[in-house]
């Protein structure tokens, strides 16, 4: 079976550690968020790739979800000291070596994908990771700051500012002009589902969707697509969500994503079991809908999560 | 009073440490040397630069004389794990703070001697620290390896192959077309007193004489020049002095240095205590000759050997 997966980071991650587990044998094509990749110290950071990566391949500090295990924070340290900053976004010495590899190859010439599959090589994730596209896109949030408007970068907004301030607008800068990277439509369409794990709907798999040609190709895929709410109980399971749900206009509740999603692009929708009553709306708006438990409290959890995901399919599927 | 110094790494900074002890309230300007640059990883490393700057600033590493303190490797480890190397270069976590701060304002536009200038904005080392030039220069060495000549890179030859190898010839790429820096020649213009550490006379303070300009500013700056012998007792005292001074057809003695120098340029030279012998050849060269203890055990004794310098400078001057 071939699985295709939009993933951004954290919730993206460990769902496919659980679909890992709930199906073994598929073949699956991983297709990562590059919006919130970053600039810092002159190395391009991929935290939504790396989050995916160190996760699968066993290197990911597990109580925060993303950087490595055993990090220690030593060059940060010394780059505060320096007066560098900015000292906000949290890089670990082994991190570090990730962007460096990463900069050093791009400098070279390779594509993202090419880079992506080379530092793959080691972490041997178990799934292909390729980047939604080579080119760069850069997620910018519209907020009022000091009582000025201005766009900042996704991750001063999510990180720096921890979305304590409205998002007034989203905006994937370079997305328009982008294309797939290598892989992402040929995947797209050899796949025999597609999911979409609970990863942020506008700045994860928003921001792929914006990708010109993913979201037509998902569309006419012909196979089952289906997705997971990143919503339970009108809240985000993790994340700030409803932050930027708020900028695209989006209540935060598991039926409103499903709509904002579409029956144009989504056949199952999973909600969870709290949110039961909303399966009737999701199901009015033409996507068959099951409440099950969405909480991913630990890589069991997630495969469960995982083999409903792919049990809906087969319903849509046989439909 | 106005001291120019041309160091080196380890022992021009732990000279340097001395001399500011020596003579605390002198302006000393030290015109270092950068022909031992190297890019590793996409980083521009500044060995000799750094090893001053931390020796003087407090952040050395003692026991080794080059590095960091409290330094870790793991950023190291991992690209190691990536495959990506060289992994014969020993940059700790806290020391690639260094250059990525160093390799983003070079990015930025900025030349070297501006960032230089930036980094000892942090290290406070109590000197002005310049680097010869703010072209690239980078001392290459040409060597037979599996019966093949070929140029490599000083560091691979000093660093990975321990100058196990005989050098057939030590080139300073580029130097014939640098420019010597901003504030080199006006430094050299106002010294009162110039000194030569005990640094390799090829690979360090040579490099720095092989920028067009600077040996002609010493020789015409009609200030005492005085240098220390690197060799004691027809050995280095630290490194591998003998392997390159072979390549340039000097032999491994305290007297010979002096007359590679040459009285053109040199006004005073220290030999050690052991090579007394010698003083009478190096004044038959037409240099000042004193032997004193040169074994720079800790700061003490290079603070003597500074202030033996000084001395014999004030010698030539009212001889």
């Amino acid at each position: 079976m071939r699985i295709v997966v939009l993933a951004g980071g954290i919730g993206g991650a460990r769902f496919l550690r659980g679909l890992k587990q709930a199906a073994p044998d598929a073949d699956v094509t991983v297709i990562g968020n590059t919006g919130d990749d970053i600039h810092l110290f002159g190395l391009k950071v991929c935290p939504d790739l790396d989050t995916v990566m160190y996760t699968l391949g066993g290197g990911i500090n597990e109580e925060q979800g993303w950087g490595r295990s055993d990090e220690t924070f030593h060059l940060k340290e010394e780059l505060a000291a320096y007066g560098v900053g900015p000292d906000w976004f949290g890089l670990g010495d082994r991190d570090f070596a990730t962007h460096i590899v990463r900069t050093q190859m791009l400098g070279a010439g390779f594509p993202l994908s090419a880079v992506t599959e080379a530092l793959c090589d080691r972490w041997q994730p178990g799934v292909r990771l390729i980047p939604m596209t080579d080119d760069r896109v850069e997620t910018h949030v519209a907020v009022e700051l000091d009582g000025e408007r201005k766009a900042i970068h996704f991750q001063e907004y999510w990180v720096r500012l921890r979305a304590s301030v409205p998002a007034q607008a989203v905006v994937p800068v370079g997305a328009e002009q982008a294309k797939p990277a290598p892989g992402v439509l040929e995947a797209i369409g050899e796949a025999d589902v597609i999911l979409f794990p609970p990863s942020n709907p506008v700045v994860s798999v928003g921001t792929i969707l914006a990708v010109p040609g993913i979201r037509e190709a998902i569309a006419d895929a012909g196979v089952p697509v289906v997705g997971l709410s990143p919503i339970v109980g009108d809240a985000p399971v993790r994340g700030m969500a409803d932050k930027v749900l708020a900028a695209v206009g989006v209540e935060s509740t598991a039926a409103a994503v499903a709509e904002h999603y579409g029956s144009g692009l989504l056949d199952g929708w999973l909600v969870d079991t709290v949110d039961a009553a909303s399966v009737e709306r999701v199901e009015a708006a033409g996507i068959r809908c099951r409440a099950v438990p969405l909480m991913m409290t630990d890589v069991d959890a997630a495969a469960r999560m995982a083999g409903e995901a792919l049990t809906l399919a087969e319903e849509v599927r046989t439909a």
